[in-house]
């Protein structure tokens, strides 16, 4: 049996730099549907084929007329129009108005050719027949959206590496771009290794868990937007477990291996690693607990993660670098977690050299203050995670953290 | 032509009361794949078939032994054990052992029957052949997990009305439930109005608009982990717009119209509502800008909302009231918007008698501070949204913001 193994740690942060260094990912974009669109990261710059708006519009119901027409009117002293008729919305005005005419229109209207203002309804008073009295003067242009007055045809309507929101996905539409250029979302290939491992829906027998990495993984990698690929589980024998990481590896952007617990699967996982191509293993060790024995990899220009085989464990650090890796895939900067500040019901000790992540449990005092009760236990199933509400992180070297101390608590 | 609209409006917290008080949504459950459950909402209490972990295991890599036999073992004072093998992962013990011997094994192994302890690789010695010296005693269950430790069957694993996480899904998987009962996502429908309106896809003839709302709507519904259900446009005639609604209302569990800015189609709105079922509208005009003239209605148990036909008054008005149906829906609690605290670099007026919400870009100084600069504008297309990273509310009855007031901005 080998000796147990001893890493040279490093940081997450500084091996996930290291990653970097080797890793310019080259994302291709992809055509996608702008209605379907929805929190993709556009690949370029969209320009605006067409000005908006495509017409001079009323932002008003109201009547449309020559504005010197309504010069001096108030109300003791009103100016009197003729109404020429109504505008139809939706279509190019079928009547124009000489000298002394108005024509009705509604917000959103298209102007005709020779008013250039609106006076709001509220600011008339109708006399019957076809006059209206005007009650106040209006400017030129007012109550009027010019053409192209918030967009004008070849500008950018959104930058290129913007994340689409709702309003984008509108302001896009509007006018006129339908389909755009985004970058793809990266594939994630989860491969568990094991011969204890079998799939959820087996019945087990004695001896055997199921492979729940690949689902804790695999729903990791949604919420962050990536498309997650499961690739099933090796056997603990170095043949099958390179055929399926090299199959995998061809059919992702980032590889997870998810090494089983027996100590051939651990030491397999470093040369399976190196057989995917070069520069292979960078960094194997995290100061981080838990998740020491991570491997940090790159291969041929794709990142490859060794993580623990514990559930707990390989959550918690896929937590730590799967969203810096799939924010970099497409440009971005992974976003900040939501944290909440809460009190240490008990000590969270530390070793020295590490960061220390704890799962806790958040609840409200009568007081209203938020207390954080950490969740111990020997176990290493998922559970401990199931019944928290968050992590608190014990930065590297700071010793812990004393009841009472006022802390900040990553959500999950 | 109609007077102009005069609304008793409403603050928004009560209009969503008084829907509250006529809507008692009951959605019936769904059975879904655990591993395709993430986000959805438990419909009930998750029991466990079965106990976790299934069999006794070590948590160690090590010896499997009778505690007994470490006792008073130390470094100068070794146990001497023969070792009978190595316990093969993923099976039952094929070797058992008696006292004076143990059995090589490793993390997550199954424990022989009679070995009650396992002392870690680390504190033996191996001494060549097949004997091993213990360097330190273990306890009876030291680095062991009872079967069952973590979960007893029967037991309550994730409560009714749970949203799942990537580790609650790994928590179900691992004892064997494969299928959940889940609420269903509630079916947003989206129903616009209007002569002028066309698809996005459409060459626009002058005085015809591209209608936005379908998307810019469906991606907010989204974004909320609801279902979006396009229904397409009416045109300005009641019957078309009522045929159209009452198809729509009958495959939705949400309403939402977005009425076009003709007097007739805001008009149609309110009977068509009306026509939809008892109670009917409940509450016409919310005391926010924008969006004042929105109804809100409960017919035949759904809730109904009429929106303004402006893009952005509809996606504004949206965001404060379709997190509310949504999580109420799913018996849940609208999650908090993420907000930043930033200065505001001018002046937000307000107006007694109702909330503004203002669109504001965010920037940071060279001295680290956050700034709000409020982005005005007589526009009402969606590209003041576009431009904005934020929104900030002005509360009711506060009369605005100074210039330099520091403020929380909902984020988009």
């Amino acid at each position: 049996m080998p000796a147990p193994e001893f890493f040279q740690v490093t940081p997450v942060a500084d091996a996930l730099k290291l990653l970097d260094a080797h890793w310019q990912p080259q994302p291709r974009a992809e055509i996608t549907a702008t209605a379907a669109a929805l929190g993709r990261i556009l690949a370029a710059d969209l320009h605006s084929p067409e000005q908006a708006p495509a017409f001079r519009k009323s932002t008003v119901d109201g009547y449309a007329l020559r504005a010197a027409d309504s010069f001096g009117a108030t109300q003791s002293l009103p100016a009197f129009l003729q109404v020429r008729g109504e505008l139809k919305m939706g279509e190019a005005p079928q009547l124009d108005i000489d000298a002394g005419e108005a024509l009705l229109i509604h917000t959103g209207g298209m102007l005709p050719a020779s008013a250039d203002a609106v006076v709001m309804l509220e600011q008339t008073q109708s006399i019957g027949g076809r006059d209206v009295e005007i009650l106040r003067a209006v400017a030129p242009g007012e109550n009027v959206i010019q053409a192209g007055e918030d967009v004008m045809p070849g500008a950018i309507v959104l930058p290129r590496r913007h994340r689409l929101r709702p309003q984008d996905i509108g302001g896009a539409l509007a006018v006129g771009i339908t389909e755009a250029a985004v970058l793809p979302r990266p594939r994630v290939g989860i491969l568990s290794c094991g011969d204890e491992l079998a799939k959820p829906e087996a019945n087990l027998t004695p001896g055997m868990v199921r492979d729940i990495n690949a689902y804790t993984l695999s729903a990791q990698a949604e919420t962050l937007g990536a498309a997650p690929l499961r690739l099933g589980i090796a056997a603990d024998s170095i043949a099958d477990y390179r055929r399926r990481a090299e199959a995998g590896f061809a059919a992702c952007d980032i590889l997870l291996l998810s090494a089983g617990s027996s100590v051939s699967a651990r030491d397999y996982t470093r040369d399976v690693i190196n057989g995917l191509g070069a520069p292979g293993v960078l960094q194997h060790g995290l100061a981080t607990k838990p998740g020491k024995p991570t491997i940090i990899a790159v291969c041929e220009g794709k990142p490859v993660i060794g993580l623990p085989g514990n559930p707990v464990s390989a959550l918690l650090v896929a937590r730590q670098l799967l969203p810096h890796l799939v924010a970099r895939f497409q440009g971005q900067t992974p976003p900040a977690p939501a944290r909440i500040r809460a009190s240490l019901s008990q000590r969270v000790a530390s070793v020295s050299g590490r960061e220390d992540w704890a799962p806790v449990k958040l609840s409200k005092r009568a007081d209203g203050k938020t207390m954080a009760e950490p969740i111990f236990g020997k176990s290493n199933l998922i559970f401990t995670l199931i019944y928290a509400d968050g992590l608190l992180c014990v930065p590297l070297n700071t010793g812990g953290y004393d009841a009472g101390s006022i802390v900040d608590v990553e959500l999950f």
